[in-house]
């Protein structure tokens, strides 16, 4: 009988599905002062708290690492760092369980403020029938910066719904605009989605320049990485009225303070983090990680695989 | 030179494009008040204003009434009476015009709901960043009670965001159930949308019963005309929790005054009547009155007549 493998869990509560493993592999969990310690002796690490940084930091002490890295996310940029990139250690993630709900999320916030939801809402606080016109979302043209899987998806959905849709990658390819399109897209569109990785290309890409190319009507959406976006920038824009409104929900800081001045800037939408994450979100994760696991233990090629040095899975 | 014909204009603000017909008709305007006086010579009635009943109460009076009534709106219940109804007068309405824009009204509200987009901002506004998990949209149920354009046109936007929808009317067609599938369809949805037109038949037909046979998680949208709905039942199926949510853009008093109970029921969304109306709509309502005047100058038959009896256009 040979030795179960170890799989090591960094979680704040237990992945479910994890019980399938039983008697394949050796569970172990641990939190993030536990890490580093437990390292070496890991043959497989699952990042299931996905918001912990705490890879990153305890990824170059001295010792073994594990072989195989999964990510219950779709970002890396939290668990990257150039000792893992450059190691010969697999990185995998959970591309595939947010595209639909995150394109859905996306459609709800591009119709919410078409047809003016917010203000709608804030006038039934005060008691106010006040008849608007709102805007139609057919005919509209929107921006996904992005290509991945989750990007395509948001076109898909925007372009169901009428929505005349480009997506911008990192090189232009059949149905796919490059960044040298973006300036000239952005300066026609009614929707800029921003749904890409974070990676040194695209960290701080929606700047005070770039806000400044888009039309006043404009509204701009984030659902990929906080840093993709130079908040104050974004503030900058609003209240200079360089577009039209947006919505937010990644940030550069998560959670975001109680103290902090987002929360009450005119036409900004905040939401925490979960256009993802739609009821059994958390067991797609747990199932897609007990079929990686399944690959992996029978020698097949892994499925997901990051490309360390671009910093997400390269796809078509 | 033969005399031109009066087109008598109920509004409270002139409608756009009427200027084309400058040469073409004699056009006076009136306000409620002086209806009554102004409709033995007038040979067509334009009712712009489509919140005012005044049609209904100065139409039984004495002398000749026009021969065509048109209402710049897709229901005709605010001018129907039994006079009229027994006339010759050939009513016509702006179908058409409403059906895409209110199919992207209810979808925005579906997915506002679906991914819990009041409670965010509500959160936003005390500064709390607490995550939920959100519904999907694709693969839930819609039951669309309405089969005229702007009911189907709501069934095709819905079906275009994956969700399985039915549309009921009148009568069984080929792909539109009858009102004898209604309780059985109403059972097993997540989404119930009211878009009939308000007929003796359909008053009054969201009644306590109908929240009863609705599932704890539905969701119940009104875009049709507020009488469909016995509102103190819809409040009470909010309360003893037997829909989860409900959003309505019609009510039984418009405007809803300041001091109505509705304003406040926790899980209900109200809107003041605007669901049809995106930027440009009082452009496209001129538009296609000239048109039809155009027809009616020229002899030929008009278009978008409604069945009297009925209280709509039939369709297909």
């Amino acid at each position: 009988m040979t030795a179960l493998p170890t799989l090591l869990v960094l979680d704040a509560e237990p992945p479910p599905r994890l019980g399938r493993l039983t008697g394949r592999a050796r569970v172990v969990h641990t939190d993030e002062a536990g890490l580093a310690g437990r390292l070496p002796s890991a043959d497989v690490l699952l990042v299931w708290d996905f918001t912990s940084h705490a890879v990153r930091s305890a990824w170059p002490g001295g010792g073994p690492r594990p072989g195989w890295v999964h990510t219950a996310s779709a970002g890396v940029d939290h668990l990257m760092c150039p000792e893992l990139a450059a190691s010969d250690t697999v990185v995998t993630n959970a591309r595939g369980i947010f595209d639909a709900p995150i394109a859905e999320y996306v459609a709800a916030l591009v119709l919410a403020m078409a047809k003016d939801l917010p203000r709608t809402w804030q006038l039934q606080r005060e008691r106010e029938w006040r008849h608007r016109e709102s805007r139609r979302v057919a005919g509209t043209r929107a921006v996904v910066v992005g290509s991945g899987p989750i990007g395509r998806e948001i076109a898909h959905t925007l372009k169901a719904l009428g929505v005349t849709t480009a997506v911008v990658g990192r090189v232009p390819r059949t149905g796919i605009h490059g960044p040298d399109d973006l300036d000239r897209l952005l300066a026609r569109a009614d929707w800029v989605i921003a749904a890409a990785p974070l990676t040194e290309q695209t960290h701080g890409m929606f700047d005070l320049r770039r806000f400044g190319v888009m039309q006043p009507s404009a509204c701009f959406v984030n659902v990929g990485r906080g840093h993709l976006v130079v908040e104050d920038a974004l503030v900058q824009a609003l209240e200079r009225r360089w577009i039209a409104g947006a919505a937010l929900d990644v940030l550069t800081t998560e959670p975001l303070a109680a103290d902090s001045p987002l929360w009450r800037v005119p036409g900004l939408l905040l939401s925490p983090h979960m256009s993802g994450d739609t009821v059994g979100w958390r067991d797609e994760l747990g199932a897609q990680f007990v079929e990686l696991f399944e690959r992996w233990a029978a020698g097949l090629p892994l499925r997901n695989v990051v490309d360390k040095q671009r910093g997400y899975v390269p796809g078509h």
